[in-house]
């Protein structure tokens, strides 16, 4: 098994250091910019936490799961330190070569889920997909991540950027929709767990038929009586009611491409 | 139990005619416009089906599974040939006066639920709301929707059509986002299962946080340079940008609100 140092106490380094000692591979300790977040992660880790870069024990690996922007200023800084290390990040959006002419070994390990602190997440279900910057680098890497997913997909950076914009379209805009109807019910008094059945189904169809084929309502059925009447309930709020008639709109132009 | 006409052949009718029929109601025919779609669903439930409402043989209860738009004639050509059935409509955004002064006994059984013809739906799961035009009626449509669901809710026309915009939001909208997701995969030769983990993960998250809690990704974190990469990817599909932008917008200004 390996030892891995992380970079990051967020919601991905949280699950992905929690999937690591869990599948028998050590974690030597865990950086953050603030000692605390630090901590808490490596308190469930079992390893020291820091706020001082010089501090963290180096493993096999180093592992950068902190924010795009503060990708490429501690990626220099550590393999500054240690240039040795096999370098990863997980970002969906950064290309393999913010590593590059900085580290020898690098590469990505980007888990393709929504990762929260106080939601369990079965890694085993998440798929990874990875990319390093050479054969027997990606080989090693491979072999890494299959023992904390089953669905290990080799993906360069630039097709890695279209799964992540695909991921933000159908989890972040997805779950801002149930958080629009949230809001929405929460003036109307009415519980969002009535909803609830209906989430469920939604993403349940996807299963079983393509998203296309699986839309109902009054958008993809052109039905302009309902769409104006729920515009008009939404006339003292202008840009949800703009936010609904773009998405309308483009649910019906979509389908009329299908027709 | 009781005999129900059926008007409309739609998703709608096919899952509460399935319902009906299973909990040991007796359809006594169904009607639409088209011949072939009555027949079809008809053959289903075991009865007639016409495309002649005249030829259509009333129960003691009939309900309305029509566009919205042609509830209100067909309303009134249904009551002046039966004035006597408790008439129904399963419309979201329809007050239930539609029926009035056109029928004794009237109101609105709302199914909340996404329906395709493919897929089988657990009835009893649904949540049902319910109204009509007097204590007693709403006595008896209540017991009727009860035989079908175990979540039956009294709900005025007023509060139902902001159940039904929630609905269209939490689901038809958040569909159109897994469309969205769909189709730029599709473009870049990957599966779309690559994403059932995460819509699942998502859908799953907010029967423990609440949709604000569960939101992750760059537009939440407001992480500009991810969020302009997006865009960027997106520079040849100028509607699809604007939705993009306005979505990321939206997010982050109700993250603010939080804060």
């Amino acid at each position: 098994m390996s030892s891995v140092a992380l970079l990051g106490a967020g919601n991905v380094a949280t699950h992905l250091g929690a999937a690591l000692v869990a599948n028998g591979h050590r974690v030597t300790g865990v950086y953050s910019r603030t000692a605390a977040s630090a901590d808490r992660l490596a308190g469930h880790l079992g390893c020291p936490g820091t706020d001082c870069l010089d501090r963290l024990t180096p493993g096999e690996w180093c592992i950068f799961a902190v924010k795009d922007d503060a990708l490429p200023a501690l990626a220099k800084r550590w393999t500054a330190l240690h240039p040795d290390t096999f370098c990863l990040h997980t970002a969906g959006s950064v290309p393999m070569d913010v590593f590059a002419g900085h580290a020898d070994r690098y590469g990505v390990l980007y888990p393709l889920q929504t990762f929260s602190k106080a939601r369990a997440v079965d890694f085993r279900r998440v798929p990874c997909f990875v990319e390093a910057n050479g054969a027997p680098q990606l080989e090693t890497l491979t072999a890494l991540a299959r023992t904390l997913s089953d669905r290990v997909v080799a993906l360069p950076s630039e097709r890695r950027r279209y799964l992540h914009l695909a991921a933000v379209l159908a989890c972040n805009f997805a779950n801002h929709c149930y958080d629009l109807a949230a809001r929405l019910l929460e003036r109307e008094g009415l519980p969002f767990d009535l909803l609830l059945p209906l989430i469920d189904e939604t993403a349940a169809k996807v299963h079983d038929l393509a998203p296309r084929e699986a839309q109902t309502g009054p958008a993809v059925r052109y039905d302009r009586e309902v769409i104006n009447r729920q515009l008009d309930l939404l006339a003292d709020r202008p840009e949800l009611r703009q936010l609904y008639a773009a998405m309308s709109q483009s649910i019906h132009q979509y389908a009329r491409q299908n027709d």
